[in-house]
């Protein structure tokens, strides 16, 4: 049996980190080797997680620099945005020189340019004065969706794992701005996500006597998932001058569901979309065109993107909504689909879960 | 003590129908004398509905249009559209002689104009063959929202209530449309709606399994309820070619929560857009103005719209959001508000309920 | 007009101020002239829940020993445990000359006799080591549950509201101690409650994607409620040696139901045990006796307690379920039932509020 | 490569069928090779579960006794009760020259003693009338729950899965019945679950906006999979006389927890009855003993059976906690499970799902 590469977790007592835990404890391919975190450490992930009970039980670390890419060919920091780039800039060279690649949850190695970096620093609540530490790092940083990107992917050695609301909207958009099909007046996008997107941090809005049975938006036109988005989809067609982004807040704990308002160009039938779409995405495995709007228990656990298109009467005004898991193809699965590319597998190794529904 | 006003309801098993024996049982100036339903009849209230029980022991009765008008002031028709406007027509001669007057929940009497009322029909997925039974009687009604509309509903005879959808966008419109600050362009609106507003009727869409976690956009820009909109703005100041609505199903039972997207034809601050939604309504005791976005929450089981307003960097570019309780303000609470205006009451009489929080 | 009866709330910002805020502020006799929070204060309530605008507006102060009793015919403690009794002691004299009343939310007060106390302190997490600081007034304090301790409570100066488990359990048994039908043997409850039956206060538990879709038991044999139950029921009749109750955290906001298996001494039929609860609570305006299970959402946001009976073939082992609103006949709505009594008011006033269905 | 065995389903269209097809989807050894069902048919399968698309697109056909057993070394039954009876009765023979072998997931098959069937059967809302069909091959049938008959499992030709409650109780009772444990007096059991447990059949209580929020005792003593559980707890140890069994439904899909009272005949400690229960189990791997109580989250999606145990002051009543998915081990996942030991397989094949958490 062919050894499996070895992979180190930082970060690993938050959502992120158990969503790899999770799909590495069945690949084929790859084993977890330590486990690091910042605050709960000193028991085994299982502890924290009684989920994990017989499935993982390795020791959670304190995060010690002296231990980062020891015994590991990958590091994913599952942490927060600002700890990957502080933890990789002193040692980057010799991770390079083991070879080791990196891949990243935050939004440090999202892009290749630092005034992007700096407009999504900016937007950022917890991080808007930060400087970036790692900046010599970024031209080699890839943009990790491999729907879009995945020849930069294969050759990585640092990968940005999109944002979760970006996943869902920028492949709700890139068939139409690839095609120049979007006019420059405006994007207006309203976003809906479970709770999960925020993390197991505890707050007030997601205490559950608040949130059951509760919907708000927040962060009204200000998240900085869009500067990702913008950057995006304005290389691949028509430069993209503002989106009308509103995230709200759903009272699950699981999904992200972008209803997106696009101007066309030219005028479109709901067909005509619909072959667009399906053309773009014709080879990849995750993304499922429906002819019906998607929802978001058909797509939990799993690593899939439901896209469907609607226009109005006119034939221009375009609807696209597009449904992802916002812990899976909104994060981990998307990560681990990456891996795959990395390193030469078949990219939907470990990674065919079916949604659970009901 | 004063004799009090006897009203009947027809329709008496749905949603809309226990909205109002709940909110009539306490009202100290209403008591509801006759029951009548289509499907369910023939045992008292509270055995359909048993958190009803010694509040509301009323036989319910099998629809017989001997019994309309009987031993009444007021008919509300809390039935499905069509319902009113064929079971008035013969009688309203008689009605009218006895000084009876009528609230109806569907989209029977909500429009003056035969023809908004087709393209209305039109877009409903349950009447669009259907022609109006009643279009002599169309001229005498009002459109039931109390804030756009209390000198009409002094003294009108027939009050269509307005839908819930309507309700939200509306009242979050109006301040705008009547200081002509909408540009013709467009409105776009993604209105999210708790599951009663599809009333009770079983479907697969609804089934506890299915809607559970889930979220789901529907009707997509083909909800009939547009059309009263798009006229009532209109009528307030420039007319609105087209309003890209999409409605959203979420797993919750009660709530709607509009996101309305604006194009303003002048600069404005969030200051100043909040200062023009203060002034408009400045006399209305159930609007309530804020300065972070509302939730639906935070009106639930009450007569409240909580509406707040943001604006982007260019200025032109307009949020409003605002939130109901989808079967109180956009439906029963907001019928007993039109109650009490028609009989010269102070109109928060019976409807002061406070939020049920949390 | 006659003037309202003043009331001062301390531990305004916890569910059970805002409970009261809430009902009293419709209540025709009572008028809240004060609000005392220990963290929050220095802003109106209506700041710190947002539902309350237009409502309250009034003034959230920091805890004073000075203030207390001031401009007030009563206090109520809606705060936890210990609270009320270290503020009273030296205040009491005092306040007794004052004629001032006082309720208290926590188990300060729900005990005459300090052994009782102690047990019940024992059991509770948060004061295991803690001594009472007011015993010589226990014996002044009354058992705040109406429907067994009318006449007590409308003569009290000290009214301890009952625990909300406590009030479901109680009500429950209560009938067939009282007709001594109880064996000795056991009595074994599951209950299962909403989550705001632990407050606002943040916790990892609570936390909604870890309480989304979840259910669990919890503090299982060792609730502090079981002292109270024990101790009302054992002094109707027989002594109950044992209560063995788990409660259970279901993921909704409002509603406790329990399942209480009793073994009778004597054969009695479904209709036989019916007709003995219709019996004790015949003058009860608040029990509803149902022949069918009760739900959480059929007595949501009531004073309503439904119950209903069960035996089985032997006729030796009664069910009995209790429903509630945790925070209502549970909590708020209970402490205002003993004011009206307490006031020599219809205990109905300003708590007639029909369950929000659906 | 091997050829794989094929499974056909009958019943494809119900939550059994689609937790059949998704787990047998990325199974090594099975393949479904055609799917069969009453009322839903004609078209493919993911155009009656959308979330199915790219995973299984087998045509759905209807029931044909023509075509039961045709190219299938399997035939799972995934229909109501008395359905696979029917069907099998006539053809038995003839599967059984074929080897074909058979699982069922009703009632049908789960007692060898007529008796056994007939007392469940006559507790069934919905076949209480009935005669067994197929009463010669009841002997043939094993029960199907692998910790309990793994051995009998392996030779059998039909597999009666058992009801979920079931699955949940036996499993928390056997180890206590096995030592002989239990007194006679009585079995206390109150179970909570999902609302899948119903399957897909709309009904009122189902309906989203009843369910909400609710949670309520239904089939008071008195539902069928009593009769499972006391006959296979007896037949491990002593004989059972009775159990209280009182099935709660919650507002979520997924998930059934039982909160078990036995009386033991002998003082334990907690930690000897951990033991106990950690011996028992010591080789079966989706048996987790927790020394915390078990919750529905922790279990959801998996094959997991999560027990706690705990006990009162007096070390002689115990009470067992034990949750299951009640779509998974207490259904598909342990059909499956069936399976693969009736193959020779690791138990474990195709069914290591990590439960899907948060």
């Amino acid at each position: 049996m062919k050894e499996k590469i070895k992979v180190q977790v930082i970060g690993a007592t938050g959502y992120g980190g158990i969503g790899i835990i999770d799909l590495l404890s069945s690949h084929p391919n790859f084993q977890i080797t330590s486990l690091f975190a910042k605050d709960q450490f000193g028991e085994t992930i299982n502890n924290y997680y009684p989920h994990l009970n017989t499935i993982s039980e390795l020791m959670v670390q304190e995060i010690d620099q002296n231990e980062i890419g020891k015994n590991a060919d990958v590091i994913i920091f599952t942490t927060p945005d600002t700890v990957a780039m502080q933890i990789i800039e002193p040692l980057y060279k010799k991770l390079l020189e083991c070879n080791i690649k990196i891949i990243d949850f935050s939004g440090d190695f999202r892009f290749k340019d630092i005034n992007d970096y700096e407009e999504y620093a900016q937007k950022h609540p917890k991080i808007n004065d930060t400087q970036h530490s790692a900046k010599n790092l970024l031209h080699k940083s890839v943009y990790g969706l491999p729907e879009l990107f995945k020849d930069e992917i294969k050759n990585a050695t640092i990968v940005g794992n999109p944002g979760c609301f970006a996943v869902s909207m920028i492949l709700g958009i890139a068939p139409l701005s690839k095609l120049k099909l979007i006019t420059g007046a405006q994007i207006n996008i309203d976003s809906t996500t479970g709770t999960s997107g925020a993390g197991k941090s505890l707050n007030e809005t997601q205490h559950f006597s608040n949130m059951e049975s509760n919907f708000m938006p927040y962060r009204v036109l200000s998240h900085q998932h869009v500067t990702e988005v913008k950057k995006v989809v304005s290389d691949l067609g028509k430069k993209i001058e503002d989106i009308h982004f509103i995230p709200h807040l759903i009272n699950t704990t699981r999904g992200i569901l972008s209803s997106i308002h696009i101007e066309l160009t030219e005028k479109k039938s709901k067909n005509q979309l619909l072959e667009i779409f399906k053309d773009y995405y014709q080879s990849e495995q995750f993304i499922r065109i429906l002819d019906h709007p998607p929802n978001i228990k058909n797509v939990r656990g799993s690593n899939f993107c439901d896209i469907s298109v609607d226009v109005d009467a006119t034939g221009k005004h375009a609807i696209i909504f597009s449904a992802i898991d916002n812990l899976m193809k909104g994060q981990s699965s998307n990560a681990v689909q990456c891996l795959n590319i990395m390193y030469g597998l078949d990219e939907k190794t470990g990674i065919e879960r079916v949604p659970l529904y009901p």
